[in-house]
Formats: C-alpha cells, sequence, structure tokens
C-alpha cells in the first residue's frame, strides 16, 4: 500500500512551487533536474496538475510554473484522492473474487479510506512545507541557476 | 493506494477458512480453485500465514487448512500491517527526493496511515463475514467436492 510515483511525484513538484514567489521562473527542466526524474514523465505530472487547476504554466521566456492557488487551499486528502487512480483499496474484479458483494471487506476498508483522507484534509500543502524545505528549495534552485549560467557561456 | 495482491489474496483465504469447522478439511488446491489463482502463488501466502500462526495446516490424508485463531481475534488493522510490505506510503529514497528529511510529508503521511490502521483495527475478521459469506462459501466447498468425486470416479 503505497502512493502511486505519479502522486508521489507531483507532491514533490507541488513542494517546490511553494517557494515560486521567492524564485526565478521554474522550468520543466528544471524540475526534473532537481529530482532527477524524466522530463517526459514530469509533463505528464504537470499537465495534471495544470488541468485540475492548481499549477499555472506560463509560456514564453520569462515563463515558467507556479501554484495556481495558495498552498493552504490544497488539502492534502483533496491531492492524493484526485492523483490516485483509484479509490478503493482492493479490486474485487481483479482476479475476480468468488465472493464479491458477499462479505463486508470492501465496505469497512472504503470507510477506513474515507477516515485516511479526511485526516489528511486537516493538513494543507503548507503544512508540509517548513523553513528548512524552503531553504532547501531556495538553495537548489540557485545552484540550478548557476548550472544555467555555465550552461550560457 | 492498492493492497498488495498477496495482502488481498490473503485476506480472501482467512474470510474462506472462518468457516473451516463447518466443512470438510480444506486443501490449497481447493482455495486455489475457488479463487482462480495459481497454487504456487497461493503456496507463498498460506506459508506467511502459517507462519503469522493465523492458518495451522495440517498434514496427512484428512489434513487441511484451518485458521489458527479465532476470527474475532484477528483483527483487520493488524493484518493488513504485517501482510503488506510497506509501514510507509512514500519512499522518499525511490528515487532519492533532494528534500529527504526536510519537509514534513512523511510524518503527516505516517501519522494518516496509523489513523487508518487504527480504524481498521476496530474490526475483525469476523466482522467482515456475514451471513450470505457463510453461504457462499458453504456451496463453493460443496461444489468443489462434488467436483473431486467426479475426479475420483
Amino acid at each position: 500500500m503505497q502512493l502511486t510515483k505519479f502522486t508521489d511525484l507531483s507532491l514533490r513538484v507541488l513542494m517546490y512551487l511553494t517557494q515560486h514567489d521567492r524564485l526565478q521562473p521554474v522550468t520543466i527542466n528544471e524540475i526534473a533536474q532537481q529530482f532527477s526524474v524524466p522530463r517526459n514523465h514530469l509533463i505528464k505530472v504537470v499537465t495534471r496538475l495544470n488541468k485540475l487547476g492548481w499549477v499555472f504554466a506560463m509560456r514564453g521566456r520569462h515563463g515558467g510554473l507556479r501554484l495556481g492557488l495558495e498552498a493552504n487551499q490544497l488539502k492534502l486528502g483533496n491531492i492524493i484522492f484526485e492523483l490516485e487512480n483509484t479509490s478503493t483499496l482492493i479490486d474485487c474484479g481483479k482476479p475476480p473474487c468468488a465472493l464479491k458483494g458477499q462479505c463486508h471487506l470492501k465496505e469497512i476498508l472504503d470507510d477506513a479510506l474515507n477516515v485516511f483522507y479526511a485526516h489528511m484534509n486537516t493538513f494543507s500543502l503548507a503544512d508540509v512545507v517548513n523553513q528548512q524545505t524552503q531553504s532547501a528549495v531556495i538553495s537548489m534552485h540557485q545552484r540550478y541557476q548557476v548550472f544555467l549560467s555555465t550552461q550560457a557561456t
């Protein structure tokens, strides 16, 4: 029982972007390099976050990525619920269970998952990020700016 | 975020065995057939359940599988916790996260997972099984006995 890699990476992207106001424009290339993930994979993540209205992508030379909402408006339970492709912890159809619809397991698991999401919704993206996170992102970004300047020369 | 197939199958096996007192000895072959799963996969599941003391395997001609504890002693949270290989919902090391140890995400997720397990522990295996489950297992078992008798002739 783990979050998908897609959700995990989405959360990393959202955390990074909580600092967008304090950074030069953040690009997909930058985030891909910071988290050592394939650019194509990241594009899928950012596209999804953009569709959800959680990330804005500004085109152009000075464009970049930024959060579409304040970090305290993004509840963690809702983020995970939207990004995970499944809303249940078991699939009674894969492989088909001979007891499907004849036991309380799915119902009990569904309830517990709702309890999990309700608990997660008492926290927002802002609660995930502390002073250390802020400093770490800013340092990472500054190193990337130095890297870019060496590439340009 | 889903239970592993291993946990899912383990829960199906445990549900089936709640009725062991009312059935002829239940074999691995029987359960493999009932849930359409490969015998080798099921052997791994039963071996694990046996090591945990939740399933007893009696050898010999009249041997078979039975629960090692009363169904109401097997708490669902504990069952899932033991069978899932992970105790966290994200792995900050795969791929290595540049923010590892510098944010509150893992801590918040770990807490929410504990809330999930605590909720699941308010239910036992006995709560999963209702009258319908009992009848379904007994019918499945009877059909298997008929199948066996046709094989023997």
